[in-house]
This record gives C-alpha cells, sequence and structure tokens, in this order.
C-alpha cells in the first residue's frame, strides 16, 4: 500500500558520478541488495546520521571516514542493519570497505559504509566481498533507479527525483534517493538517503544546506515515532557543472541552490511517508498561530503520534474530540484551548475549543474519506507555523510488524 | 481480551457510604450508565483530576466544588464525556448537580459530576435527571460491583479491589473502583477511579497519600500514550471505623494506611492495562541502575510507547533490536549503550549493548510466547529504578479504534 505515489521517471545522471545495484543475497537472493556508488576525485560530501544513541556499526565507521577523507565510495546494503553487533560489528563494515578500497586502488576510509535491515544479525561479509568485484565492473552513470530499488527494506515501492536548477546561468542537475517507510519519525528515521549533483559548491555551505534541508523534510515526518539506529542522509557535489562556486558571496545562487535541494529531500521525505508501513492516507498537519516553532512542532508531533487520532484517520472518522484532546496534551502549559480552531482542509471542525456552530459530520467525512488530508491547527497565540507529514495507523501496519522481522 | 483477570469477588461494604446504578440510557439502554456515590457528612475527599489542558466540563466543576465544599454526593455517567461541549457542557453539568441537590437537601456544590464516554456531544441531561429519584431511591452500602460495571465503556470487564489494614489494633476496610482500557496513558487516562474507606484520616494526609500513590499506580501505566480529557481519580475516607486519626503523628498507621492506598490504587491501574483495548499481553517494564528517577522513567516509556516493540510482543517476537533502539532513543544524551543489559523475565538478552553470548532465539521466544512479561533494563550508571506497566499493540487495538466513536 503506498498513497499518491508512482514509479520514478526521469532520473537525471549526474556528471561524475556512477552507480551500480547487485544482489549479495543478503535481503534475498531474487533482488538487488548491495548498491555501490562512485563519486569522482573533486566532489565535496555532506552527512547526517541518526541520533539514536545505539547507533549501528557502519554509522560509526561512516562518521569516522567522512572527518578523516573525501569519499569516494559510498557501499550500502539493504536485509541486514548491522547494528547491535558489538566489535565484530565493526570488524565487519571495516571489512567491507577495506575490500572495495583494494579493488579501485583508494583508500579505505574514502569508502562510507551504510546499513539496513535486520538489527542483532551479524553482516554476512564474504557475501558482499563476493559480488564487489562485478558490482565495481557494472559502475555506470543512469543506475539511479536500479539503486533505489536495491535499497529498499519494507518499501512497497522505489523512491527517487530529479530536478534542475539554474545557477547564475549554468543548469545544475541534482538525483536522490531514498529508502524508509517504518521505524520513522523526527530526527531522521530507517532511513536512507543519497543525494547527488553535479553543483560546484563550497563544503561548508553544502553542510549547512543539507542541515537546514533535513530540518524541512525528513525531520518534519514521522509514521511510527520510531527513530531507527542505522539512517543516514548524504549529499556529494562533483562540481562537474562547472558554476560559479556556490558560497556566501554568490548568494542567489545559494539560495536557490538550497530551496532545490530542500524541495527535493522534502520530496523523498513525504514519499517515505506516502509509503508508510501500512499507510492509507498522507495527513500534512499545519500548526500555525504558534508563540514559537517548537510549540508549533509539540502540538503537530502529539497529534501525528497519538493511535486514537491516527486509527480515526484509518477509518475516515472526524473524530474532533481525539484531535483537541491530542492538542490538549501537547505539554504547552499555559495554551488557552478555548481559542483553538481546528480545520480538515477547508471545513473548520473546531471553533474557540468547541465544535463549530456550522460544522456537520458529514463534512468532516467527505474529507475524512480522502486518500490526503490536510488538517490545521490554529493556536491563536502568535506567528509561528510549522507543517509536518504523517500516515494513518491500519491493521496493515500491526501485520507487517508483527510478522515481519526488522 | 484482558489478560489475567477475574470478575472482582468480596467487595467490602464501607461504612458511611451508599451507592447506586441505573441505566439512564446514555451509554445504552440495557445496562447501568449512570452511578450515584453517597458519602457521610463527615466524610473526608481528595482527589485528582486530568493534566490534558482540554479537560471536559465536568472537571471543571468538579474541581471547583471539590474546593468550595466537602462533597456529599459522586454523580458518575458513563457513555458521554461532556468534554469539547463548551458553555452547554457546563451549563448540563451543573444542571445535574442542582437537580440532586435538590432531592437530597445538599448543597448542589456538595455533589461532584463526573463523565466518561464520547468526546463532543451534548450531555442528556433530561435523561439523568429523570432517573436521579430512583438512584437516590435504590442507594444501598452493597452496590460496588453494580457501580463497577456501570463505569466501563470499552473495558470489557468491571474492575473492583478490597482491602482490610490493621490501624492501630483497629480494622480499616477500603473498597475501589475503577474503569478505562484506552486512552491510557501517565498523568493519569481515561480512567475514573473511586476509592471509599472507612478509615478517620485528617485531609491533608490523605491528599499527600493520593497523590503518592497515584504517581506508583496510575502514572506508571500506558496503553496507547493518549491522555483522555476526563479522568480523576477519587477517596473519600468516613472516619466510621473510629481509628486513630491518620496524621503525621501517627506514623505508623499513617504508613500502613498509604501502602494499602498504593496496592490499591497498583491493583487497580495493574487492572486497566490488563484490559487494555486488544491487549494480548501484560508487560511490566523495570529499568534500574539508572542515575535518577526521571531517566528510568525515559527509558520505560519510550519502550512501552514504541509500536515497534508493543507488535513484537504481539507476534511473541523477542526482537531484541527494537527494544534497544528504543533505549537509545529516549533522550539521556549521555547514556552508554554499551553497558546497557536487558533481560526477558530471567533470560539475559542484550549484554553490553549486543546479543548476549548465552542467549538463544528458542528462550526469548519462549518468554515471549506467555501472556505475562517483565522486561528489565539495567542502565549500569546509578541506583534508580522505575517499573511501568503496559501491553502489546494488536490487531485488536486497531479494530476498537477504528470502528468505535470513543
Amino acid at each position: 500500500m503506498s498513497v499518491g505515489l508512482e514509479l520514478p521517471e526521469n532520473l537525471l545522471s549526474i556528471n561524475g558520478t556512477r552507480l551500480a545495484a547487485i544482489s549479495a543475497g543478503i535481503y534475498s537472493n531474487k533482488r538487488d541488495d548491495l548498491v555501490l556508488i562512485e563519486l569522482n576525485q573533486d566532489s565535496v560530501t555532506s552527512a547526517v546520521f541518526t541520533q539514536n544513541l545505539f547507533c549501528a556499526a557502519p554509522v560509526q565507521i561512516a562518521k569516522k571516514n567522512i572527518s578523516n577523507a573525501n569519499p569516494r565510495y559510498l557501499l550500502i546494503n539493504s536485509g541486514n542493519a548491522n547494528a547491535g553487533t558489538g566489535r565484530q560489528g565493526m570488524i565487519s563494515a571495516s571489512d567491507t570497505c577495506q575490500a572495495l578500497a583494494s579493488i579501485t586502488s583508494c583508500d579505505s576510509e574514502q569508502v562510507i559504509p551504510f546499513s539496513t535491515g535486520v538489527i542483532g544479525e551479524d553482516l554476512p561479509v564474504d557475501k558482499i566481498k563476493r559480488v564487489l568485484p562485478e558490482l565495481v565492473k557494472n559502475l555506470s552513470d543512469n543506475n539511479w533507479l536500479d539503486a533505489a530499488k536495491a535499497i529498499m527494506t519494507t518499501d512497497t515501492i522505489p523512491k527517487a527525483i530529479s530536478t534542475e536548477v539554474n545557477i547564475s546561468g549554468v543548469t545544475v542537475n541534482i538525483t536522490g534517493i531514498a529508502k524508509g517507510s517504518g521505524m520513522i519519525k523526527p530526527n531522521m528515521a530507517t532511513m536512507l538517503s543519497f543525494i547527488a549533483t553535479d553543483a560546484y559548491i563550497n563544503k561548508e555551505i553544502q553542510n549547512e544546506i543539507l542541515f537546514n534541508a533535513i530540518n524541512k523534510s525528513f525531520n518534519r515526518i514521522t509514521v511510527d515515532g520510531d527513530t531507527s539506529t542505522n539512517d543516514a542522509c548524504v549529499i556529494s557535489s562533483t562540481g562537474k557543472a562547472n558554476n560559479e562556486l556556490i558560497d556566501r558571496h554568490n548568494n542567489d545562487g545559494c539560495i536557490a541552490f538550497e530551496n532545490a535541494i530542500t524541495d527535493v529531500c522534502s520530496k523523498l521525505a513525504q514519499s517515505i511517508v506516502r509509503d508508510g508501513e501500512g499507510a492509507t492516507k498522507f495527513i500534512s498537519i499545519l500548526v500555525s498561530e504558534g508563540k514559537n516553532t517548537q510549540e508549533c512542532l509539540n502540538v503537530a508531533y502529539k497529534i501525528a503520534g497519538s493511535p486514537l487520532v491516527k486509527t480515526a484517520f484509518t477509518a475516515s472518522d472526524p473524530n474532533w474530540g481525539r484531535i483537541l484532546a491530542a492538542v490538549g496534551n501537547s505539554d504547552i502549559p499555559d495554551l488557552n484551548i478555548d481559542k483553538v480552531n481546528v480545520y480538515l482542509d477547508d471545513v473548520c471542525i473546531v471553533e474557540n475549543g468547541q465544535r463549530s456552530v456550522t460544522y456537520t459530520e458529514l463534512q468532516g467525512k467527505e474529507v475524512m474519506s480522502q486518500d490526503e488530508i490536510k488538517l490545521s491547527v490554529k493556536l491563536n497565540r502568535g506567528s509561528s507555523s510549522e507543517e509536518i507529514w504523517t500516515t494513518d495507523l491500519s491493521h496493515e501496519y500491526i501485520t507487517i510488524n508483527a510478522e515481519y522481522r526488522t
């Protein structure tokens, strides 16, 4: 099940990157589960990793390698998270980097490992090593869709998007892929995303742009409120577009590029929610007229995290009492519930903390029956607003997670 | 469905209280849904109410009345929460108090109203008023089980318990009832509990004892992390046991009484979890060796609140990776995951942050297949420990909440 998603089309190659995907027999023997992304020598890479303290071995190695060397290869496997695997997990992750480095004649610290899948099982290093030579041989600049497919776990559809942006008269290409559908909540998720662009950019600026973009995209989604041990978002810029350097002195270009990256991240993040485990609805929650960003987010996440609100969405039940109970439960001590308005799309269901006099159950039912719903809450106490994206909670979520060992 | 619960037996009458239950046709015409508890003139009543800012009309009236007068009557209806009903809701709640006061010749502020059920629908005041005379006529000292049944909503079984405690050579009786099974999380829940005792006690001491007892019982449970708009816990002491006054100067008696009340509250709280919506397991989560109470609770609630952990329990799947991911996600910045141990009953599944070398999947599977499971987490960084109680997340929860308008 997924809401409003189609197979990605028209993905742009990124000059300076090559990709390959192969089956190493980790996820299964029937589909690809190992991806290699090659970056040119001069590329600039930034990354953000999970905030879960129980972070997987590849995350620890990846953080170290990225800070020590300029990445040339991203090596990603699905089917095994290499998390909770202790010292052996670290050795395994390093081993795969070493093996790839010796084939490609780079430093092993220039290989960045990523894993997603089952926690607590040893990484099958031999299976990976066995296919590395063929994986390297298969590198090509137009394998983005194959890569998007190979990193999937409980995802039902690959997630990828491309866009172009004009930087001072030069066209810059951006292509991003992502995976994730459960263990999804703010501060990243069981989510991997790899974005490449041929932009020429200063590294510090790129770090800032990635941080800002994630904050408005991957950190604004929740499926089940669980944060994974492995998530990462990486952006690599190859510089091959030969645009004027994006830095602080190139303000227009910098803004245009940041907007484009934010847009790519938002669409990828939304596609993760749309493919959320058991999702039957895609719900945008907009909290406005708050005193500040944090209280808007508190209210939004309290609504998005409420199993009672989520199941009401599944049932297409305009149960505004559950929504208002979630708002009242958002830990904002001085919030005056009697000033709160709630809307489903354009229908005002709650006015001044109680059912709107103009509201009819039929109006609410109509909006709730849609696949895509915008829930707006006006706090009537300030000028901040924040939007997040979430799903409902259906039988299918239980089936997936009570039957699939993730 | 419920885990390890049976119909309450041997409930003790409390000298100085009388009860009655009747069908007013609010929940349905087929069962009782209105309860009256009468308290003698000299009784001492303490209460704690929901912390949800969106609190129902009866909660607002109850708080006011309790602070202004000595309660003589508790009037409780199920089937309608009288929440989100604005000014009309306040008028309705007051109306029912007024009507009862004129029948019983007390002050209307001596009537404390409680409601539980659907949010956002007007309270059917006329239905309530119509049956009040008969309700008063039916008052009797042995109707505790009928009262426990009449306050149920999605509960599948009535919840009640009695105990005796010796206070300086005098036997004091305590009987408590409770309702609740969804919208259950710390800081009370969609939960009502009424406890009566014939103890003779100082009011300030009783307030303290109730606060402490709730903190160790009703505030240590979670079913779905939602907090309701209506919850309340009330204790009334009639003084009829003629024990030596329980106050600060009667230390032994005070401690014995507090222990007895805490025990009653714990058993009622646990019975709410055992009857949790869709519950197939009763799970105690003990977090020990923490630096302080708060971090133990953070870890415990993060585990209890994780849909992935909950569904693993439903599936009897010893998926320790999900448990460890929840621990790593508990917002304790300096927690060292490599020192954390996790046990299912006595089976050590995680040692020093990774799968215990002695652990076999079969051992975990055996514990997970039980109806009652103790999950212990040792943080290995201090001497604090806290225990909470929760349930799994099953298809039945979705069915109840996607089909029942609560």
